[in-house]
């Protein structure tokens, strides 16, 4: 046989990737809002129906048309590869008003969601083996199984669970001086702002740490900001990369390279089917942002329903728009429920024997510490499971609570996590974390021979 | 900087990307009730409006519920990596009700578009330059552009244009070892059938040969096969190779690894803006199938939308359903309109001075040949540009007919062609042909000097 599993790209076999979302918001009045207008871009024609004003309201109906206009030929038609120009400046617009600095449509490119824009990037940037890129750890597996598959090398540098997933310089620093004695060119970094899995929200001051960091080590900073409107508290609001690097000022804003991610699939609309995304790239010379340009055409264009919902995210309601206080009361009311949400995870996981959390501060996820007595480590490994596999199981039988191992995000020797996302129902959640705990202390007990734990 | 243009991954820069699909059809009433189920699935709330059946017919709403009823949580929910088990399922039934043999839902994924289909399994395959494709000259540039992404080695084979481009299995032998002589591992062979841009339908005799081929090489073979439902002739109608290679019987039918890719781009739809695909698994190893999803999931999931446009493609009115008549009326009418407009461009480009056209037996495209005068190609090195580049964009300004010349496809040395689709509205056809035998004809007079012609 001409394909089988020994003649495969190798690099398609090392990559691993241990996390699927299965996530979704209930759809808000505003989201309602938003589908009707794709709905109608999709099938144009009822726009000619008399009777479309008794199922669509007139701003649904206006917004469809300012869309299809901004279309060539309505969604059945191939777009430009860097998604719709109309969408682009949109996204552009959301860019300065966010920031404060002007954004240039032309450095935008869509995407079918964010996962693919990092891939594009990466796939540019990793040219061999020799090629690092500074990866958080714990982290999104998306970069891990990416920098495998593309061949190129991980260099990790790992968050500070005891410094709520702080991210310390002189950690980076350390790392890329390992990489480099071993012949590992370090070329970018990525940040996950907020975290995911960790849940943490950079600060300013750290922002600037890091920019200047790959200021002086001439590294491209990718800034996955997917969760850039999911924020549970009001001590660090999401601060962007690039309006940090453009309020740093010369030389750092005129040379730092910036690729920033953003998506349609988290925030208040959590629309990940529709695979939906952008990034802005900043700093880059315009020969290398055209032969993006060309590696994104090979594949023709993103999907267009999603670059309408894009469209759509980038431009809620402003004051004055008919629905702009329900928008304001609508993604007020999500965020505080989440934000109680978040409370009552961390709270409850912080109540159980063994576990310890770092509150959410956003993104959706909770990542609580699981301190695994000796026993339950033996017993793990009678049953041939990694630790953490072998505890998610157990909850998983036991409670029917379904999470995700900590050891698929990269983990420190010895240590173990588990992710579970904050966005079961608000009046379920305090039964969950009672079934949690109940199974959790009772596993505790069983398997606590008193023996000590497995600290971190 | 850390990434300039001269540190950007080589394979960024080398690989070449020559065509953007422009084209769509119009929309039929069939098209229009798929349309109206996907805007159902879109805003499936829309469903519970008294209102519904004033702009939605009773089938659409039906489909739509069932539609929704195989997604978790409507469009905005990721789907499996693989795509919705509901709709592969419906896609292997098409696959079942074409080929007359079994298909295994569990072997189709569905993909955002047939192009990314096509990266994903050339991803597995390729391990480096010493990897070689066989790829048809001329091509599609999806092939040659990811083939050189991947850095694998591109196996030219050329058709024969002589034999309407026809493909003769010895010069296969040919450039295979020849490619050997060179160190390279030949590992796969892509076909487009019908062809691109080249118009012709292989026939059942000729796919034998190349199954046998593959087999006896040990090749992949990536069946391309995004036009079936675009034949424009009865002599040759589509036969997958699916179903040749099951005809063959054992050992074929059980040992070539076969990977069938289709599309909501083309046929009847031409839905391009949706990015709906998929490709079928035939042969493969379950490990390397394993392997397949695992590189699928990275990216989380196809996008869902346009897995409800697949399988509302696979899945037509049938005898006896409400619309079914209207159906085979709608699809006979645009193939023969089709199949009447190739006639007008295939005829008209004969009547041209040095101009000789095969007639297009299928796909969307007429790929005429240009005998350009030793003073046309004179011209072209004076302005700077490949002759038929310079054709090309010298018909656009007098003309306004906008073509893609043809060395973007590759080509013999010294034979120059353009690629047009035949989708112009058919009463516009004998007008646009004429516009086009004005400009040829004076352009031929003009560079004439009566040298002799560059011939193939």
């Amino acid at each position: 046989m001409a394909l089988e599993y020994d003649s495969l790209n190798e690099n398609v076999k090392k990559c691993q990737y241990a996390v699927r979302g299965e996530l979704y918001l209930r759809a808000s009045e505003l989201q309602k809002e938003g589908k009707k207008v794709v709905a109608l871009c999709q099938a144009p024609f009822l726009l000619d129906n008399p009777n479309v004003g008794m199922l669509f309201p007139a701003d649904a109906i206006a917004r469809a048309k300012h869309y299809l206009s901004l279309t060539s030929g309505g969604l059945g038609a191939y777009s430009d590869s860097r998604g719709l120009p109309g969408v682009r400046k949109e996204v552009a617009e959301f860019i300065e008003r966010r920031d404060g600095y002007p954004s240039d449509p032309e450095l935008i490119f869509l995407t079918d969601g964010a996962s693919k824009g990092v891939m594009q990037i990466l796939n540019c940037v990793i040219r061999g083996a020799g090629d690092g890129i500074l990866v958080p750890v714990p982290q999104y597996p998306l970069y891990s199984a990416t920098i495998s598959l593309l061949g190129g090398s991980l260099v990790p540098y790992y968050l500070d669970e005891s410094e709520n997933w702080g991210l310390d310089v002189n950690n980076l620093r350390q790392s890329v001086a390992q990489a480099r004695s071993q012949g590992i060119s370090v070329r970018a970094m990525v940040i996950i702002n907020p975290g995911n899995p960790t849940g943490q929200c950079l600060s300013e001051a750290n922002l600037r740490e890091i920019l200047r960091f790959c200021y002086n080590e001439k590294l491209v900073l990718l800034g996955d900001e997917v969760y850039q409107q999911n924020i549970y508290q009001d001590e660090r609001p999401f601060i962007s990369s690039k309006k940090v690097l453009m309020d740093m000022g010369s030389p750092f804003s005129k040379e730092v390279q910036l690729v920033s991610f953003h998506t349609v699939s988290k925030g208040y609309w959590g629309e990940c089917g529709q695979r939906g995304g952008y990034f802005e790239m900043t700093n880059f010379p315009p020969r290398v942002v055209e032969e993006i340009y060309k590696v994104a055409s090979i594949a023709l264009s993103p999907n267009v329903s999603a670059q309408i919902f894009m469209g759509l995210m980038v431009n809620p309601p402003k004051p004055g728009d008919i629905s702009y206080d329900q928008f304001t009361r609508e993604s007020k009311g999500i965020l505080e429920s989440l934000r109680r949400r978040a409370k009552i995870m961390t709270d409850g996981f912080n109540s159980c024997k063994n576990v310890v959390c770092n509150f959410t501060e956003g993104a959706m996820y909770s990542f609580p510490q699981i301190l695994l007595p000796p026993g339950a480590l033996q017993a793990a490994k009678q049953a041939g499971k990694v630790p953490d596999v072998f505890y998610c199981l157990k909850l998983l039988e036991a409670a029917g609570i379904s999470t995700v191992p900590g050891s698929g995000f990269g983990q420190k020797e010895g240590v173990f996590h588990l992710r579970t996302t904050i966005l079961p129902a608000e009046e379920e959640m305090p039964e969950i974390m009672d079934s949690f705990k109940k199974f959790n202390d009772a596993f505790m007990t069983q398997y606590d021979n008193n023996f000590g734990y497995s600290r971190m």
